[in-house]
């Protein structure tokens, strides 16, 4: 079986975008390719997989050939592949496929959204298209919606309250102060934080990630190319994906992503390790409550303890049992929708080679996650990393 | 290396359709699932893979999970793949490369679309989108109008004529007249065919495929399977895909299409066979024109000779030196978009097997193939099918 190495990484900054499609797309490949510490062409690649909603709801199609003619992979097998928010999680896990198929050694994976030149209403659509339709949209529920209901139910089944939420906010806001291509790049206070807007009860503003302009891609190849563009790969040694019923009242339990928990164990199954060997996750925190719950679906807490998890400073940056969302997250990094997935990707391959802002470097780290969720749970996307084979 | 097996294959009348998207992505799971000839069960599936363009440009989101869900594969790792009209082309591939990766063994590859709820103008949209936006679409060129132009090409660079395409049109309604699953179920007669209304000259009505609902679905195991769930696999021998620029005046000619070229020479390759070895194709005649230049970029006719070898009668129905678009193709059968790549996995799977009404099944078949075309040529996917492994 063929193993599967990263061997370059690129985004944007995430945020209000001044350029279009082409030029975010363009970018967060062009730094991929610098990330290779080898000569690299684009040409050399043979698939590309490219997550997105919507591409930015632009009125162009055919868009996944149409980036990579505009970045140097004229002529290359393309697709986007869509899935929600979980869209360039994905496509990470289907250009990992790609590769352990045989069928090619060099694939691009990527994501890209711009959501700040669509007016709110068309920002409003294309963000609650996402969930359920039939039963939740149309009647009215927005997903800061879904997850205060979520967020309600938590605190009534287990020893919960709002300001867990807010430690994970702090939490996230600190570790994106130092990143560069953070959306949000300020610190809060744990008083701030829970003194915000009221944007569905009880979550703030703080609660809530922003709407991000965005692009991010990675560059995987076959083992037997590992060392051909690199002395340090980051192996992608597991991927594991699942989906559960769309609509809330269809699930056993709106307090678990039974999506995240099923994606969780093929991933540990397929990189042989469990949750207790990972040293840093990028989760999909679209909002606070989202943290919570995949501290406990991807097992860094038990059921019903991911509150206290955030509370206790476990998911702190070099402090806790595992650095939860170093990047800041999708709270304070960003969340371009089609973008975010390999967007966690691209910070695990800098972390794991220690080569983000000093400030903000994981010590000692080996194992790492990325966990990208569609919707509010209908579908999921986990991958594991290592620096070691 | 992992071999691929067709074991089931199920599709929707193609045409205007009474049902929504559930109610036609059911259908088509259900008829592939009752083609098994051993017991198979939804929950089997490891793997979908759904492709469409807009799903209808319906309003739903995050739409591949719900249609799995409401087809007994909850739970599975579901995305949608889009590559305008050859999304399920890349689905098929897609899912191919997942069995091959050894990661999946029971893997669904579909397509879906819903035109006829749309009206005129979001048709045009959707249908439009596909191609070149930003100097064609918004210019006023439609798709009609592009493959007129490459038509007028033809004629003018090769000893070629409207007639010929009349052969094309023709022939492909006389195959689709006896499929019970076609949209235009009606023999025309040359003379008809020729004097038909001008939609863009020189392309009359009787060189436009209609604009159909559908939904098409097949089944693959990976080869240890295979004999479980039947004695009559067939076999996926070979996936091929390839894009090229997606505006007309980037590509060195508009009178072949790169993208099959490579599409079909890696198909080819993976499938170790040559283009002299199939039996019947199934082309992308979105276009009459589409076929004749389809007939030689697979190599099935000389550069240039494409409009004879549809004078000459070489496609017909175990007539010709190769039988294309037994099912009617696009222009009889009818083109949903999304649903059209494994629709024709669909006619393959049955032709090779003898299942097809039989007036109208190929004799001997060994060695089958599909050629799916993303918008005027920017993508392309083709898959090489046979009896033997």
């Amino acid at each position: 079986m063929v193993d599967v190495a990263m061997v370059g990484a690129g985004q944007t900054k995430f945020g209000n975008h001044p350029f279009g499609l082409k030029g975010m797309w363009s970018e967060a490949i062009e730094k991929a390719i610098e990330s290779v510490d080898n000569d690299f062409h684009p040409k050399s690649v043979d698939e590309a997989f490219i997550g997105s909603i919507a591409f930015g709801g632009s009125q162009l199609g055919n868009t996944a050939a149409l980036l990579t003619e505009h970045s140097g992979m004229g002529g290359v097998s393309v697709r986007r592949v869509e899935n929600a928010c979980a869209s360039s999680g994905f496509a990470l896990r289907d250009a990992w496929m790609a590769i352990k198929s045989g069928q090619a050694d060099v694939v691009v994976a990527g994501g890209i959204e711009k959501m700040n030149d669509l007016s709110a209403s068309r920002k409003r659509y294309w963000l609650g298209v996402s969930g359920d339709t039939e039963w939740e949209r149309l009647a009215g529920l927005t997903f800061p919606g879904t997850y205060a209901l979520t967020a309600r139910r938590y605190f009534h089944e287990f020893e919960s309250t709002h300001d867990d939420l807010v430690h994970v906010s702090v939490k996230n806001h600190m570790h994106g102060f130092q990143n560069e291509v953070a959306h949000l790049r300020k610190e809060i206070s744990f008083e701030k934080a829970n003194s915000g807007f009221m944007v569905a009860d009880p979550l703030t503003l703080y609660d809530c990630c922003p709407t991000s302009d965005g692009a991010s891609a990675v560059i995987l190849v076959a083992d037997h190319l590992a060392h051909q563009y690199t002395d340090t790969p980051v192996w992608v040694k597991g991927s594991g994906a699942g989906s559960d019923y769309l609509a809330l009242h269809d699930r056993p339990s709106i307090t678990q992503l039974c999506a995240t928990q099923a994606a969780a164990k093929r991933a540990y199954s397929a990189a042989n390790i469990s949750a207790g060997d990972v040293d840093l996750a990028e989760v999909h925190d679209c909002f606070t409550i989202a943290e919570v719950l995949a501290t406990e679906d991807l097992g860094f807490a038990a059921r019903g303890m991911g509150g206290k998890f955030a509370r206790d400073g476990e998911g702190r940056r070099n402090e806790g049992s595992v650095t939860i969302n170093a990047s800041g997250g999708l709270k304070s990094k960003g969340h371009p929708l089609g973008a975010t997935g390999t967007g966690q990707a691209v910070e695990i391959f800098k972390q794991l080679r220690n080569q983000v802002e000093p400030t903000r470097q994981i010590r000692d780290a080996e194992i790492g996650l990325t966990h990208n969720v569609g919707g509010s749970g209908a579908t999921c996307a986990v991958h594991v990393f290592g620096r070691e084979r």
